[in-house]
């Protein structure tokens, strides 16, 4: 049987421990979500009166040039090229996720004009499904967006498919994808790939190239502490820029956007999936969440959220049996995510009473529990604390209380 | 002639004085700039810290309710709404202009599915027509942009245009487009029409409703005072909502985001104009800079622009004759936004020997000197100073020294 103390051995062996300090995370709280929002690293504070007091304040138009506002997108996009296996030049940061896979799903359209379909995983994140439906209903050529679950995943991929667009690492169950199963089906049925890798970038090792990955999308806010609603970043393989143009055409992506022409004239590197205008502020505190994380060793990473997940499996089966959980996270850490999520018929209730207990985990309807790890600020003890805490609100019923159930009925 | 007395004794009766103190801007600049980038709201530093340190790093994932981060858009949209002359819900801030054009001008070819034309002016800000571009590239419905300088623009708008997009005050020249015309023309022909408030919310008087608009797009880095990239708006005539639906679809258009449904429901009001997630702190910096501009009387901001443009032209022909400067704005204040521009055949390097005389305006090519006025923290005698340094360094020949050579050959 496990025990703390052997929780916090693994936290004083941490080769991460250094990072701990780095971030500004709440006294007392155990925050396991950071796959829904990392926590706020204290240098980004710095930064943030930095951009608002100096850039913006002081320096004002100027910092465009001398703070490097413009291209902003483009140096963020090369660290975190750096982070997912990316060469310089093919990852720019900007706008949402959501609008980041419009983009590169037009591109891959056009690339397959012969296709008509848009593969997907049915339980993929909703927001993926949404952009080609969308995207599909606003072309109107016939195209379809056809969905296959895990197993028949590999047999959907067929040679009428243009593009197969699937997570990485699975929101819910953390499961990761086969990448070489669908990258060498797709290949030889000439299909196309985007990969979405919110839960994936600085989580899991990604090798876009050695993939030989087409496009990618992620998003800022989760594992690279970017900040809520961090902009997204979007890759396109070196090979597939400059021959065909994303549909979302903005003074920013022209290839000399202070010329001022009439006529859009396509940049044509990567800075043609710039649209309009950025957010300065929020890029700027997601340069400096990705700052931090390349400054982590990915490999180190990995271990301790392999780990971590291991442990917390291992603490669910010796102290949470008969209460109703079920993991549905993969048990072999090869295939699973930074994070383990377990089903609950009152998953909901159970969630609150926790945070009312400075466990900070998160809700997935219908009845999904969602525990992140971030190695570069979870310790080892917070996952003995949390199924501890969570074996005592089962014992005494916590959950179950009068004001949990107010709670779930009006949400 | 005028003298710096008079315009000292304006600033003294000025009504809008109380507004000066709440922006930090830097001492002994002159800044001439803010229809390109507003300038520091003192709050919005405080806001920063708040949404940084408090919301983020200390309640976390807790404030996407807590802080109403995930409504935000439409908190703001409506504030928006109230300086544009909408109402409550047809107006929301997300995303950046270019995109919020791509809707609306995808709903607008929707709801006029047997047209074929998009109207622009020419010399709009060069985004718009290049989103309109890259709309029509996409769709392949052999849809095209057309374009009609302002002469021949009223005669343009004919029966096959589907929608007319326009800007209502120039970026370069500062003319205000005659609404009345152009919204009676469009009407006698079925056409829609989409106006870009960029250079209008905020400094000038706009009634979307009163003028029966159908859609309009604006920024809330300028005029808003909402921060460098600040998320745009977009509004939608309530008429027209629920009826189509925009095709960036995403998670946060749909009309349960959190029900996590395999196929996307619209939201059937202005909701159906987002698509992801949102840059908060971005977002939250557009708030602060919305609600101090909520409570500035539009007459009054009108009336000392007006003024102020009045005043500088004056300046000019005073001042600055025989120097080769010619105004291209409107003399008319009727038909003027909030700036003057003017033509210099050194345009560039004259800018810069301004800004060493901390002096700020901007320069457009190939030949433009923009000045712009905002009336809560531009005073009376920052006119006077900024002709007065210009005529110094006309006289003088300090723009053509060798250091601005240099600077103008590099940019």
């Amino acid at each position: 049987m496990l025990n703390r103390e052997h929780f916090e051995d693994l936290d004083k062996t941490d080769p991460l421990t250094s990072f701990y300090e780095e971030f500004d995370l709440p006294e007392g709280i155990v925050y396991l979500d950071g796959n829904s929002l990392g926590p706020l690293p204290k240098k980004s504070k710095e930064r943030a009166r930095q951009v608002v007091e100096q850039e913006w304040g002081r320096d004002l138009i100027k910092s465009w040039n001398k703070a490097g506002w413009f291209h902003m997108g483009e140096r963020i996009g090369d660290k975190i090229g750096g982070l997912i296996g990316a060469d310089p030049g093919e990852v720019i940061a900007c706008d949402n996720t959501s609008i980041n896979l419009f983009k590169v799903l037009s591109l891959a359209l056009d690339m397959r004009a012969d296709r008509r379909k848009i593969l997907m995983e049915g339980s993929n994140f909703p927001t993926d499904n949404y952009v080609a439906q969308g995207l599909t209903k606003h072309l109107g050529y016939g195209h379809e967006v056809i969905f296959a679950e895990r197993d028949q995943l590999i047999d959907a991929i067929t040679e009428d498919v243009a593009v197969v667009s699937l997570v990485h690492v699975h929101y819910k169950t953390g499961r990761i994808m086969d990448v070489k199963a669908v990258m060498e089906k797709a290949r030889s049925v000439g299909a196309l790939v985007v990969w979405d890798l919110c839960h994936s970038a600085g989580a899991v090792p990604v090798e876009l190239n050695d993939w030989k990955a087409d496009f990618a999308v992620g998003c800022g806010y989760k594992y690279l502490n970017g900040g809520p609603g961090a902009p997204s970043f979007v890759y396109v393989a070196k090979r597939h820029q400059g021959r065909f143009r994303q549909p979302l055409d903005g003074w920013w992506g022209h290839k000399a956007p202070f010329d001022f022409t009439r006529d859009y004239e396509p940049a044509e590197d990567i800075w043609q999936m710039m649209t309009g205008t950025q957010p300065i502020l929020s890029m700027s505190l997601l340069e400096e969440g990705v700052d931090q994380m390349t400054r982590a060793d990915m490999g180190l990473i990995r271990e301790k959220s392999k780990r971590m997940g291991d442990l917390f499996i291992q603490l669910v089966d010796e102290k949470l049996e008969g209460y109703g959980f079920e993991i549905v996270s993969p048990r072999d850490a090869e295939e699973r995510g930074s994070q383990v999520a377990m089903t609950h018929e009152y998953g909901y209730p159970v969630v609150q009473a926790l945070i009312e207990r400075n466990i900070i985990g998160d809700f997935r309807a219908p009845d999904i529990l969602r525990f992140g790890f971030g190695p570069l600020y979870t310790r080892y003890v917070n996952i003995w604390d949390m199924v501890e805490t969570l074996q005592d609100v089962m014992q005494k019923n916590l959950w179950n209380l009068p004001e949990y159930q107010a709670k779930a009925a009006v949400t």
